[in-house]
C-alpha cells in the first residue's frame, strides 16, 4: 500500500517518478486562464481564516443586494452531504461552516476535492494529516495562524512560492484594467499578469441585460452604436487596448457554439431588434452572434490573440436557488450539445481567408472529446505546432479520470507532445496545486507508456515532451 | 493467475478483500427495486428445473394468446450464438434448451451473464465447476435435484439464505396488492415486501392501450374521469393506499423525460382527445405527461415516497419478433436522448415550491452519466444526504464496466459515500448474487483508491463508507 | 520496464503471451475490408522509397488537375506538428518530407501512428531501432535499399510474407473489375482478392455529381433510368456480376443512416427531381436513399452478401483545403449523430420479411458503441452465430483505446466469441501489422480476464475463442 499522498503520489512507476521530480516539478507555472481578481494581487491581500479562503461567503452590495462568492465546488460537496444552506452560503459562523465541510469531505472519496484540499493543506500549510470532522479544529487553528501571520501566505507570497510565471485573468472588454496597470507599474511584482478578453455580454444577444451592457460599452468608447459593425469596431478598440496591456488570449463562454448563414445586414437587424427590447428568435440571435464571433476571430488573428471557446454548459438550472443566490453558486450542469458542424464551419470560414487564429476548444461534456480531437486535426497549419488545441479538462472534467481522458484522446487523435497543458480556471490563490496534480498524472501516463514498451525510454525525447507540456509549449503558444 | 471466481474474486488488494469480507458481505440486502411477483413469495414457489428458472418459457393465457416470460438477457445470449428460436422461447424440451444455453455461454467471455450464472451455481447449488456444453448434463442433474428437494431452494428459502431484508416490488396503481397483504399478514415471513408505485400506463398517453387503462383505473376508484386532475386525484388515492401498504418508492419508465409548458387546461384537452381515440401530437402528449409527472412528484414529496425515473430506452425495435413474442422478450436497446434540459426543468419546478421528493435517476445510456452526475448536484438539499441519486448501473449498464463507470462518475462529481447502492431489477430469486458482484466491485474500487494513496487508510471512515453503500444509506433513504 | 515493442509487446500476462504466440499469431489474415488497388497486386508493384509508401504524393491527371493520394493519418500528424504543407502534399523532395515526418513522430506518444510505423519498420524492414529526426537518414537508406531490391518487398511479396488469405477490396458498381479478373486468371496468385460492392454514389442523391454518376451507371448497363426501381435493377445486375467475381461483402459509407417512410413513388419522384438538377429537401433525399437501401439489403440477403454500414462522419470540413487538395486528404472528423431509431427501423423492415442480410455496423463515434452493442442483439437469428456484428474499431477509433472499447462493449453486451475481428481499411500493403496489433490487444484482454479469475483457464475454450476471432469466425462469416 502506498502512503496517503506521499512524494510519489499518483506516480506508479520509476519512469513516472523520474519525469515528474527531475523535470516537470521544477518548471514555473503558466496559469493562462483563471478568474482571480488582479486587485487582490496588487493589494497583496491576506485572508483571515481558512473558511474565508475555501468557502467564501456573501457581502451586501451598495444597492442593498446580496452577492455570494466562494468555491461552488465545495458548496456542492456540502449540499450533497445534506448540509443546510445556512452553513454553506448563510450566516453561520465560519468555524461551524468549516466543520460541516470537513465532515462532508470524508464522503468525497474519489472526488478531486479530496485531493485538492489535502494538496493545499500539505503544500501551503505543511499539514500532513487528514482533514475530517475530528481534525477540523486542529486544521482550523493551524491554517488560520499561518494565514494571519506567515509572510508567505499573502496573495503575492502564495504566487511566489508556487513559482508562477504568468497569470491570465479573465476580463470584460469594458474593464479599465486599472489593476493590471498598477501591477505593471509596480517593479516589486515579477509575475506577468495578463488580461484576457472575454466579450460574452456583447455576444449574448438573447440574454437579459444585453442592451444594458451595450450601453456600457457605448459609454466606454464614447459613441452610440447603430449596427453590428459598430459593436465590432468598439470591441476592436477595446481589444487593441487589452493587447497594449499585455493581453494574449480571449475567451468565449457559450452554452453552445452557433453558426448560421449571416451577413452584416442580418446581424444589424438582430442587433436593432434586441436594442429595441424585442424578443429574437434563436436564428436571429445566432445570426448576430455568428457574425460577431467571425469578426472577433479575424481580429484575434490580426493581433495574435489566442481564441478560447468554452461550451456545453447549462447554467442556473435550479431556478429557486438562482433567484436566491445568483449565478456561479453551484447550480450549473453539463449540457448535451452537438457543435460538431457549427464549430467546424466557424473554423472553416476563418481558415478560408487565412484569418484563423490560434484556438483552444473546451467542451464541458467529455462525450465531445473524441469529436473535438478529430476536429482540431482538420485545422492545424504551420503557424505554430498544435495551433488548434483540445483544451485541458475543464470544470466538471477537471478530475483524474477527466484529465486522463483528455490526454489520452489528444494523444491518440493528435500530438500530445504539443499540448499546452494545464490551467486552474480558479478564483483561489491556493489552486496552483492543480498544476501539480495535472503534472503528476501527465508524467504517470507517459511513464506508463514507456514502462509498457509503447514508447522508447529515450531520455532526450521524454524530457522534451514532459517539459513542453509542463511549460515550454504554453510559453511558445502565448509568446512569453 | 487467480483461480476462477474464488473467495477473493474481483478483490485485487488486501484492502479490498478486508472491506468486502469483514464489512460489506456481512450486511443484509435491501433490494429496493425488482420485478419479482409477490405471489411467488407468498406461495413459496418451488421450481422444477434450472431451465425453468433461468430460461423461463411460455404459457397459453385464458384468451388463447401466448405469453412469453423468462430472462431476456439469456435469450439474447442464445440468439447471439445463432441458436434457433425454438430452443429459446419455443417448445423444445427444457434439457435441450439448457444445452444450447450452456454452449452459448462459453462464448460469453467478458459478459456479466458468465459471472452471474457461475455466482448462482456456486452460491445456491454449491457447484464449483464451469458450465459449458460438456458439463451441462452434470449441472442439470445437480441443480434439479436441489431445486426439487432442498428445503432452502423454495422462493422463501432463497430469500432467507440470501439475507434479504427488504424487497421492493414493482406494481401498477390498479393492483389490489392482495399478495402484499397476505405476506404482511403471515407472521412466518420476516422479509419486508414493499410495493412500488409504477403508473406508466396512466402517463403514456400516446401509446396504444391508454384509454383502456384509464377505464380500469376508473373502475378501481369507482368513478369516471373528465379531466387530467381526475386522473391525478385517482392516482393520489391509489398512492395513499400503496403507502398504507408499505410503499416507499415509485417508478417511472420513460423512453425520454418530457418537459413542456403545461397547465391543467392543456393537460385536460390532451386527455379528452386521447380518450376520444384521436391522435395526439408529441407536444400535446407531453403537455399531459409533464402535468401528471409534476403532480405526482409533489405527491411523492407529500407522502415521502422516493421517485425513480428510468429512461433512454427504445423498446420492441424488432417488429416481427415483437408481434410474435410481445414485450420484454429481448428486443429493446439503448436510446440516444437529450434529457438534460427536461430533467433539470422538472426538478427545478418541483424545487421551486419546496415539493421536490427524493429522486433516483437512471439512464440506460452511459453517455448520460456525466451529465446526470452534474445535474443531481444542482438539486441536493438538507432533506437527506444524497437526496438526488445517480441510480445504480441499470440493465445493459449492469456490467463490471458499467458499475465502475457509474461509481467513478458519482465519486468524481458527487459524494460516493452517500450512494444508496445496488438493486437487482430482476424477475429471478437467484439474482441476489448481483448484490455480491456489486459489493465486490465497490470494495475493489475503494480499496484501489486507498492502496494507491488517494484516500487515507482510515478504518473508521472506510467502514462507514462501505457499510453505508452496502446497506445503511438505503436503509436511511427508504426509512427502513 | 518492458523493452520497447519486444516479442511480448502489449501482452501483459503469461496467458496473453501464450494465446497470442501459440494460437493467434500463427493464423492467416482475412482482410475483408480495405482500399488497396487490385491493379497493384496484379502488377506486383515495387515502391521506390519509404516516403512514397508512407506519405504518397500527388500526380497530374489527364485533365490537368492534381490528384493527391497517400496516408492522410500521417499527413495529420505532420500538420499537427506545424509542418508546412509543401512538405506534406507539396513538392518538397521525398527525403525532406520523410525528415519532417520523422521529427513529428517523436511527438506522437500514445498515438497509434507511433506503433504502426515501428511495427512496419520491424516486420518488413528488420529495423529494431527508433525512428526520429536523428535516425531518419539511416531508416531512409535501409528502407529504400529493401524496397528497391528485396524480392519479398513487392506488393505480392508483402502479401505473402504477411500470410494474407483474403483481401476484400472496395469497388464501385460501375467498375469493370478487370484487375480482379486478371488476378483470378493468374495461377501464381494464391491470395483471394474479392471485390466489395460500394454503391455510395448511387445513394448520395443530394450530393454534387449524383446525376453524372447515374449516367455512368446507365452506360454500364446499357439503358436509361426513369425510376428508382430502374436504379435498383441496374445495381442488382452489377451486384450479380460482382458476386460472380467473388464478391462477399458490400459497403455503405453514410454521413448518417436515413430512414423515413417511403415507397417506389416517393423514391422515383426524388430521383426524377435530382436528375433534373433540382434541389431536394432532406426528406425527399432520404425517401430515395431509404428505398434503395432497403432494396439493396434484400438483394444482399438474396445473394448472401454481407452488408457493411460505416457512418457518423463529417467529411471535408476545411473548405479551403478541400478546394485545394480534394477529398481523403485529412480533413474529415467524427460526427455526432443519432441513428438509433433509423438503424433499428432499417433492420426491422428487412427482418419483417425475412430478408435481413448479415450486417456489420461501424460508427465513427465511439459514443455510439453502447447503443450499437444493444441494437445488434435485437436482430440476431440462427443464420450464423453473430449475424449482426459490431464492427471493428474504425479509422479514428482504430487505436489501443478504441479497440479495447469496441471489444469490451461487444463482450459485455453480446458475444465476443463470435466477433469476426480485424480489418485494415487501409490503402497500404504494409498495414497488415494492424492485424498483429489487434491480435495482441485481443489476447491481452482475454488473458486479463483469465488471469483475473473472470473466465476459467480452459485451454480448449480459450483456443476456440482466440482462433475464432483471429481467423475462423471471419472465414465462416464470409464463406471462405
Amino acid at each position: 500500500m502506498k502512503a496517503f499522498m506521499d512524494k510519489n503520489f499518483l506516480l506508479d512507476t520509476p519512469t513516472a517518478q523520474h519525469l515528474y521530480h527531475d523535470y516537470s516539478a521544477k518548471l514555473p507555472i503558466i496559469d493562462y486562464h483563471c478568474h482571480i481578481p488582479p486587485q487582490e494581487i496588487y493589494e497583496d491581500r491576506r485572508f483571515e481564516n481558512i473558511a474565508q479562503v475555501w468557502l467564501g461567503g456573501h457581502q451586501v452590495l451598495a444597492d442593498g443586494s446580496d452577492f455570494y462568492f466562494g468555491d461552488h465546488y465545495k458548496w456542492r460537496v456540502m449540499r450533497s452531504n445534506g448540509v443546510p444552506e445556512e452553513y454553506i452560503t448563510g450566516d453561520k459562523p465560519d468555524r461551524e461552516r468549516f466543520q460541516k465541510f470537513a465532515e462532508a469531505l470524508e464522503n468525497a472519496i474519489g472526488n478531486p476535492m479530496y485531493t485538492w484540499c489535502h494538496l493545499e493543506l500539505k503544500k501551503y500549510f505543511g499539514y500532513e494529516g487528514v482533514l475530517n470532522g475530528e481534525t477540523a479544529q486542529q486544521v482550523w487553528d493551524l491554517c488560520n495562524e499561518k494565514l494571519q501571520n506567515d509572510p508567505n501566505m499573502t496573495v503575492r507570497g502564495l504566487i511566489a512560492q508556487s513559482n508562477v510565471a504568468m497569470v491570465g485573468t479573465t476580463d470584460d472588454p469594458v474593464d479599465t484594467l486599472e489593476w493590471h496597470k498598477k501591477i505593471q507599474d509596480d517593479p516589486s511584482i515579477s509575475v506577468v499578469v495578463a488580461p484576457s478578453f472575454r466579450p460574452d455580454k456583447a455576444l449574448n444577444i438573447r440574454k437579459p441585460g444585453f442592451a444594458d451592457y451595450i450601453h456600457k460599452l457605448e459609454e466606454v468608447v464614447g459613441r452610440k452604436f447603430a449596427c453590428a459593425d459598430c459593436v465590432v469596431k468598439a470591441l476592436d478598440e477595446r481589444l487593441q487596448f487589452f493587447v497594449q496591456m499585455g493581453c494574449r488570449a480571449s475567451d468565449h463562454g457559450l452554452d453552445y457554439v452557433p453558426y448560421v448563414p449571416t451577413d452584416v445586414d442580418k446581424a444589424t437587424a438582430a442587433f436593432k431588434k434586441a436594442m429595441a427590447g424585442e424578443t429574437l428568435t434563436q436564428e436571429e440571435g445566432d445570426a448576430y452572434t455568428t457574425y460577431v464571433l467571425l469578426a472577433l476571430g479575424r481580429l484575434y488573428k490580426k493581433y495574435d490573440v489566442v481564441m478560447q471557446v468554452h461550451y456545453s454548459c447549462l447554467r442556473n438550472v435550479n431556478e429557486a436557488m438562482y433567484n436566491k443566490l445568483g449565478p456561479d453558486t453551484g447550480y450549473d450542469m453539463i449540457a448535451v450539445t452537438d457543435c460538431s458542424t457549427t464549430l467546424s464551419r466557424l473554423l472553416s470560414a476563418l481558415t478560408a481567408t487565412g484569418e484563423c487564429p490560434k484556438v483552444i476548444l473546451y467542451s464541458l461534456n467529455p462525450s465531445d472529446f473524441d469529436m473535438l480531437g478529430t476536429l482540431i486535426g482538420a485545422f492545424q497549419d504551420d503557424e505554430v505546432p498544435g495551433k488548434i488545441q483540445l483544451g485541458s479538462a475543464w470544470w466538471f472534467c477537471d478530475t483524474d479520470d477527466g484529465m486522463y481522458q483528455q490526454m489520452r484522446t489528444l494523444a491518440r487523435l493528435g500530438l500530445l507532445g504539443n499540448f499546452i497543458g494545464m490551467l486552474t480556471d480558479s478564483r483561489s490563490f491556493l489552486s496552483y496545486t492543480r498544476h501539480e496534480l495535472f503534472r503528476r498524472l501527465m508524467c504517470n501516463l507517459i511513464g506508463h507508456w514507456v514502462e509498457n514498451g509503447q514508447y522508447p525510454n529515450d531520455e532526450k525525447a521524454l524530457q522534451k515532451i514532459v517539459e513542453g507540456i509542463s511549460y515550454y509549449n504554453a510559453k511558445r503558444y502565448f509568446r512569453l
